[in-house]
């Protein structure tokens, strides 16, 4: 009869946790908190957490209660029972304020040194209890805590014995939202924005909260809700009250809302006749501007800007420099403690090499920048191609705070219907060694502040999320926004332990999907750069939409927005000329990466075309000449991808129908089109290189006139994500 | 023991049932099937079907059998066994082609009367045994009983004695998609356009198969997926492989597919310098096209088609009639079966009343259309207005099929933040009397086809159906297209019951609960036509956009467009006198309603000031003057939304929190710009009628420049839905 009682219970437990009818479509994301099927493990657990005493004082802490009763609760199985005292097994949250007993631990010093949004997470006998503490100075590191804990939980390691000390390394985690107005998303691959403006500020659609939820769970605590191509409108009272009204949801999790501040804007909305920085009025209007900014949201984080480039307004229209244009609007939002972000995304149809631009305008300005200005600074000097070099200003501006941009939403790496794991793109970036001062001086230093004792930092990830319901077009992309995270977190985390802990997360633990997987996602990004730009190529991409391949346009209206400008193939070789006979870009690498990359035999092969013009037949590494390895990778590209193919087919059992289906059908259209992408660009290359596809490959089924002519049919649809310019 | 096991089966299926984690979010629409909580209900049911005998040999066979057992395992909280034979309480379900056991059942001349969407549902002896039939003529026929039979069990109606025969009065039920290539939709409020153009044909979103399905449970069967305002590229190859991978996924649930037809896409798509639809080589390029959309579509439907108005292109660009334009493409489609769906939606800025130019324009075209055209006629003859009288087309053109157009989307009454259930406003217009062939010609009748005799009927609906979660933008617009379905099937059904039914299914049976919230959803139409277009009055909505009150809007680029060419207030009166002192318009109404119509003191005063130009102290029948029964108009549509709120906060406990909220929230906006309507309108008017606001009447909080000025702020702003011509 117990083994009837038995038998149903567990019937009870499926039913409970299967949810009938309730597809997996991927909107709870890494945060499912599936029950641990682990028996033995899952009775370990509970042995440690036999209760829960927190005491939620705030909404932060309430939010916190919330969701480690919801997370415990999903991965145990039951719930855990809250008490007012310390007792056997029990699980203390809170900081010195919340809560007299975390108060008592004497914990104090320990706490401040993990700073504002830091916490410790330890096991130790409290009141002569065996305890778990999960304490910190502030509330929302209590928050950040809770994530940590529940993500162990998830990935099933082991709490017996937990000593942790985290605190963010980088202080400003931003996204930034490249969200129209009208809901329209620049490069956006998953759908509209989610910022209902016609509807706010009245009603508060409950993804505002999931949305929030899942950022901080990241440690994420900034948003730029609008497009870098702004709209002065935003900054209206009319528009105000709806950046409030998310500001206020955001605020509990630890969130601070910025705007992107159309240069222009006291002309377009002010009624004033110049934004000349350095007109009296012009910085008073922008002062009481931000006096009413705050009143609306009195933690207003403060301004992205893009200005003076790619036709946005700007201080240059009024002979001014960035920096007079960045420090009037630090000087405005200074008194409030906000920060402009100034992005150092500027370059001009007339010079020699665009990827040098941003270097040259820049670094001239170093220090004279107010001290509540960073400059927002690419990924690569060119724009989040699928690989670039590290941009040469990391490391060259050490009087001015540097802020990371990397690009979460893939504009150049498939859209949403490819898989590329970005977490290797952005370590290979961040662990890259600028020798800015000597050895060692890593990106990630530069980011972090440690390699110029800077105490204001920070991370921005332009995002990926969208209106559609998995928030990221695909179940793979949003192990994209769940890295941008992690690495705003920690600079120095290993594109591989954060995929595995994505993995485990958002399917399952079980080895026999995980090692595969994790595998597919750290090859990924090499399988895109390999079928789409190899051996240092970048910008072949379809003109405007940036959708499949067209390495031969030339037609438009200024010659860096060329394809041809990029790859610059002639009979005699491919690649751009960057060395002392070309442009010269490598000058602005510090020694010894100038000389590195300026030598055609030691630069690594991966960055050959970026720096020189390579002849078709130069020997490369591998004993091939440069077109067979061009063509090599090229193909190499869709093998992978359709290795990939079986080795997803295989995983079935390990994944719901839903979420299989959509990635085995994304799979299918990647292949596709890295296909198209292979043979238009082998096709192409070859009207230069005069030689044939070597024998073995498998040849092109259709012509070049064919890719060209499907391009330019292409330019007559709407596409997602396209440009909106205004 | 036992009872512990009870005990422990009746958590189990708590723990099945309330899905944890999982937010009453709207997805389900109403087709929820949660378990009947009335347990004595649920063991008659249950007696009722101890089994199903179902032989799924086709696709849509397949979606009957899913659907029966989702909906019966969810109403009864258990899974009915499925059997090859017939034994007692089995609910046998096929036809007479699908089962042998239902074709021995001797039921074919039956099934042949109900035709070809029809279906049977009958409790009989068959073989001895105790059965529910349900049986029909054509495998949609079965699909289409099959959620009527959830439906009786879903509303809790007894189902031990069913004699059902059901058929569609009207051929053609279709929504149309004001969708937009780029995915926005023109007038629509729920997000943008569900058609993710850019992944089809390769990705199918799941929600499509969501969208048939809620479709095909109301016995809609067709859709136009694009915008009247319509793009030629939809025609381009590809593009109609996108339309085909939509097309194959609506088949099974009885869907067809249509497209709108721009009349100038020989020009723009093909080549061709003119689209003259005399021209020999414009008929073959629209043969030709024609042909090609079969070879992706076997079963397209045909096309809707919007000429010569609002800008766009059409016949008379060419010296032609609207015959000579349907015709011309019905010629195209005749071969295949499809069907022309002509656009009466015409008008011309320099007509001395725009209500009167469809009719002038079409009735003398009676006759003259080819047999497979249809003209689709607004329910009244200005613009989806919150009342306006049936349009007089309605029984003027008796050689000619002419099908309903309603607006399911409310543009002109709310958006989706106003609760306005439009049954009633439906069922107003399908229950008047046209007396075109003597009392009783309904304008249902000439819909069905009855009053006529016309074989080829139809209802058109524009879709409210978008991306947000819940498809609708609320969940009272659910009810609209609800309601929109129902009626299509049977134009003579009461607004009453379907929104009973809809209640029952969407939220609860409890009678605590759906009689109160049936009455919120009657008066709900009244409601906003008081605050916005009391007494006849239409068109005095925001320029553009049409969101919130500009009855003083006077500066549009033709007159027709200004709102001071519909009220014409002035210091004598308000009104548009359409009698023979005036445009005459009642002309275009039979006997008597010409006379009653054009009768100031017969005409209805819900029509008095469409009708006639009418002095403010006019004596209407409560006593009171125009002015004052105006005003009161105004304050009663504000005094019953006010009456809702308090009512829905006693509901709480009837209702999910989610929704709950939603909809609270949703009211309170109601209720607010409920206020801006009336306040913006009574000051306007005032300024005409020089007398006060009677006294007992709060008065208005702003000065009518207020509102004003309001609404010129609210021009520079993105809205919903707005206006995307091309």
């Amino acid at each position: 009869m117990h083994r009837l009682i038995l038998w149903i219970l567990l019937l009870a437990g499926i039913g409970f946790w299967s949810r009938p009818g309730v597809a997996e479509d991927g909107y709870q994301l890494w945060l499912r908190y599936v029950r641990i099927e682990d028996e033995a493990l899952r009775q370990r657990y509970l042995q440690q957490f036999r209760a829960l005493h927190l005491e939620a004082t705030s909404p932060t802490l309430e939010i916190v209660q919330e969701e480690l009763r919801r997370g415990l609760q999903g991965l145990l199985g039951t719930s855990i029972p809250s008490v007012d005292r310390v007792e056997e097994g029990v699980l203390l949250v809170g900081t010195p304020a919340s809560c007299p007993t975390v108060a008592a631990l004497g914990l104090e010093a320990e706490l401040q040194a993990l700073g504002d949004e830091g916490f410790l997470l330890r096991t130790m006998t409290v009141e002569g209890h065996r305890a778990t503490v999960l304490a910190a100075a502030s509330d929302v590191g209590v928050l950040y805590g809770a994530f940590h804990l529940l993500r162990l939980l998830q990935t099933h390691r082991p709490i017996d014995s937990l000593n942790v000390r985290e605190a963010p390394r980088v202080r400003l985690r931003v996204l930034n939202h490249w969200d129209n107005l009208d809901r329209t998303v620049e490069r956006g691959y998953a759908g509209f924005s989610l910022w209902d403006w016609f509807k706010l500020p009245d009603y508060i659609d409950p993804r505002y909260r999931d949305y929030a939820r899942a950022n901080a769970s990241l440690g994420i605590n900034g948003t730029v809700l609008t497009n870098v191509n702004a709209d002065a409108r935003v900054l209206l009272p009319e528009f105000l009250e709806k950046v409030a009204a998310l500001a206020d949801i955001f605020r509990p999790y630890g969130i601070r809302v910025y705007l992107t501040a159309r240069f222009s804007a006291p002309i377009e909305i002010g009624g004033l006749d110049t934004a000349d920085p350095l007109d009296p009025d012009v910085r008073a209007w922008w002062r009481e501007k931000v006096a009413e900014i705050y009143r609306y949201i009195p933690d207003f984080g403060g301004f992205l800007v893009k200005a003076n480039s790619e036709g946005q307004p700007g201080p240059q229209d009024y002979g001014r420099t960035h920096a007079d244009g960045a420090n009037m609007l630090a000087e405005a939002l200074a008194p409030y403690g906000g920060v402009v972000m100034w992005r150092a995304f500027v370059y001009a149809p007339e010079a020699e090499d665009r990827v040098k631009q941003a270097y040259d305008e820049f670094v001239p300005l170093d220090g004279q920048f107010r001290e509540n200005v960073l400059i927002q600074v690419k990924n690569g000097p060119l724009d989040f191609q699928p690989r670039e070099p590290f941009h040469p200003l990391f490391g060259a501006m050490p009087r001015t705070p540097l802020m990371m941009e990397f690009q979460i939403t893939k504009e150049y790496l498939g859209f949403s219907t490819h898989l590329a794991y970005l977490g290797t793109l952005w370590e290979e970036v961040l662990q890259a060694d600028t020798y800015a001062r000597g050895e060692g001086s890593t990106v990630a230093r530069v980011i972090d502040g440690s390699l110029f004792g800077r105490e204001l930092t920070g991370m921005a990830g332009v995002a990926n999320i969208g209106t559609d319901r998995n928030w990221c077009g695909s179940i793979f992309d949003q192990a994209n926004w769940y890295a941008f995270g992690r690495l705003a977190w920690n600079p120095d985390l290993r594109a591989d332990s954060i995929a595995e802990e994505w993995i485990r997360m958002t399917f399952t633990n079980d080895p026999r999907f995980v090692a595969p997987v994790k595998q597919m996602m750290l090859e990924s990004r090499e399988a895109v750069v390999n079928y789409m730009t190899p051996l240092g190529l970048a910008h072949l991409m379809g003109p405007g939409h940036h959708y499949g391949p067209a390495p031969w346009f030339d037609q438009a209206p200024r010659p860096d927005w060329n394809n041809t400008y990029y790859h610059r193939a002639d009979t005699l070789g491919i690649g751009f000329d960057r060395t002392a006979t070309g442009s010269n870009a490598v000058a602005q690498y510090f020694s010894p990466l100038r000389e590195i990359f300026g030598s055609l035999e030691r630069c690594p092969e991966k960055y050959l075309l970026w720096f020189h013009h390579v002849p078709w037949d130069y020997r490369m590494r591998s004993g091939r000449t440069l077109w067979e390895e061009l063509v090599d990778h090229y193909y190499q590209g869709v093998e992978t991808v359709r290795r990939w193919q079986s080795l997803w087919k295989s995983l079935r059992a390990f994944v719901d129908p839903e979420r299989f289906e959509q990635i085995a059908t994304f799979l299918r259209i990647q292949e596709k089109e890295a296909v198209w992408w292979r043979d238009a660009c082998v096709l192409y290359f070859q009207t230069f290189s005069r030689r044939p596809i070597p024998a073995g490959y498998e040849q092109p089924a259709h012509t070049l006139d064919y890719y060209i002519e499907l391009q330019r049919k292409l330019q007559r649809f709407p596409m997602p994500g396209h440009w909106v310019g205004r």
